[in-house]
């Protein structure tokens, strides 16, 4: 990282990296639903009983498409800019399992969140997971823009447009993570907003 | 959606969503199994209480060969439908979603039904998922047809034929689902069956 | 498959097959070694007790480390026959998913064996799975060997040698199944005996 | 393994087997997290309880995020190695499959471990499923560059240096394992520190 002209060699093909990305994502967004479990014990004919144990799971299933649905966000913006990099070397690479290890935590996050809807500890291990998985895409892309790894025929402007959409997105995150944080203590929404302002700030500037 | 003659920039390759797709279908495929859950606390060598407490599994077990051969259709109906493809925009992709997210909810829908085949609420849940499922692939064809996606070695003749086969396929699910729906409400039947009918004759026109 | 010379259009590229066939296996070789149980309420310093627990799991640790490498061979074959193929029709097709529905079903029966070994439903299950297993992948090659879904640089000498090594392995199975089949019933030993031989010899003559 | 010089038939193409093994590390990643348990019965609003239950799950995570970067090293370093490799035969799909194997019962040996961290018997579980998780990619290099299986670009010095790198981790992950292996027995550690100093004797000389 002292010497940003000078790339290192290239770790993995990128093709082999995806795959994995594709098979963790795959199994997440399925392990998800696995929190949704089948009511025991209950009047194999009677509806109501059957009903009412459905409806009382109505937040879990909210809760499972809402992370579904944040996953699969998570999921294409990845390879919009991973399709501009044209290799992958030591840094960007870490960056990558990092991503990779809070996508596999996701699912734990999203049933502790559809569990316990109402407790601020919830709020408390998502949030942090969901900034990890932005941070850790803005940082990829970040260095592979630093480290000269994107594809040759994407041209500077493009690239600085796709870093600052980053950068946008984790402001925007951390900004509509205030109420939630206040929910937690003052001082994490402080910091929260701060951030999310400095970053909207940093962005327009490189 | 507004200009249908002017395509938005194709969003992903469509190699990569397909690799989702796989992984997804596989996962969702391997988790109907989860549901055979191994007895326990039997005796370790008289065949008769084993046996008696497989038997009693054996609606279980139908349910998943055909809640298995079921995505297995669906699969290889959305490869079907993909290879005539050229390129997927944003709102193809978010077909896709929803398809992927009803089909990682399949397993849940497919144990309920296993566990309770003779309640109606199982049936309200597992119909309903199968149709968003039918849904979305038709709706993703049709909007890949619409917005120009398409291959250009499809001709029109053979993406309205399959256009119409996916029409088809949607409006024979409705008329089959008649029956069931009658054992929710005489109003699910209608609705079921006026849909169709009407789907019926609306794929002929167009 | 009336007119054998006159092959139906190739209803899915091979490699998508192959993606969905590798995802399958592979969640069914990892799910294997879920029946591996954390012993649970141990004292947590003495190793005594804990490895008492862990060795009265041994058994399910070698029939997990058997049914693994059975799956590993029988992955290995069908990548074997499919590279000697160049399309898949609808009944190749439903070959491959008749074999992928018991890959799914595979971790089950291998749990059931792991937990009743010496109970002889479980061999009951086991087996034919196995057999259901071999014989679709035996009747895939024998389909795509009829229509004339092979590669054109496959010889029929070598397709035809491909065929028997499917048929005697099936054989095999089946005469090895035998000691097995004797524990359930005298009846089931003479049809695994029987079916084995005429298999045996008719794998010579085609 | 008789004649080294004539290299048997490939077994299989290198893409199949590398989609097989980043869908195994792709599932024991995600599987790894499947450890980390909401906690049931707590009171839904007060945040005490719920931060107490999930700190006491700190090792847990740890464990967690600990094996899950230890999967992604060997993964990378895996890929590393077959990307030098040009083809496989049989005796070195025998190491990838004992490498899938263990790679398979990892998430159980790490679940023991976050379970029982202060007991010597899941070090005794967790160092053997590792050391043979190296062994077998050392010697699945090992036997490709006997056997003429590396790509044509890839100079004897590089393989060699490749194979050093193998077995001079091999022989630092033995001497790191001292510490844990005396908590096991005296001889245990005598075994582990005597292999690691003659494989890095060894490795120099070939």
């Amino acid at each position: 990282m002292t010497d940003m002209n000078a790339p290192e060699k290239p770790l993995l093909h990128k093709a082999r990296v995806e795959t994995l990305v594709d098979g963790v994502f795959a199994i997440a967004m399925t392990i998800l639903v696995l929190e949704l479990k089948v009511p025991e014990g209950l009047d194999r004919r009677a509806p109501e009983p059957l009903l009412h144990a459905l409806l009382h799971h109505l937040p879990v299933v909210l809760a499972y498409l809402f992370s579904f649905f944040l996953l699969a966000v998570i999921w294409v913006w990845h390879h919009r800019l991973t399709e501009k990099m044209a290799a992958m070397d030591r840094p960007v690479l870490v960056c990558v399992m990092v991503l990779l290890s809070m996508v596999c935590a996701f699912p734990f996050a999203a049933a502790l969140l559809g569990r316990y809807p109402a407790n601020p500890v919830s709020l408390a291990v998502y949030m942090p997971v969901l900034a990890v998985i932005l941070l850790s895409q803005t940082a990829m892309f970040w260095l592979a823009r630093r480290r000269g790894l994107l594809q040759p025929n994407v041209s500077a402007e493009l690239a600085l447009a796709a870093h600052r959409r980053n950068v946008r997105g984790l402001a925007m995150f951390l900004l509509c993570a205030i109420p939630a944080a206040l929910r937690l203590h003052w001082s994490a929404a402080t910091v929260c907003g701060a951030l999310g302002v400095l970053l909207m700030i940093l962005q327009r500037g490189r």
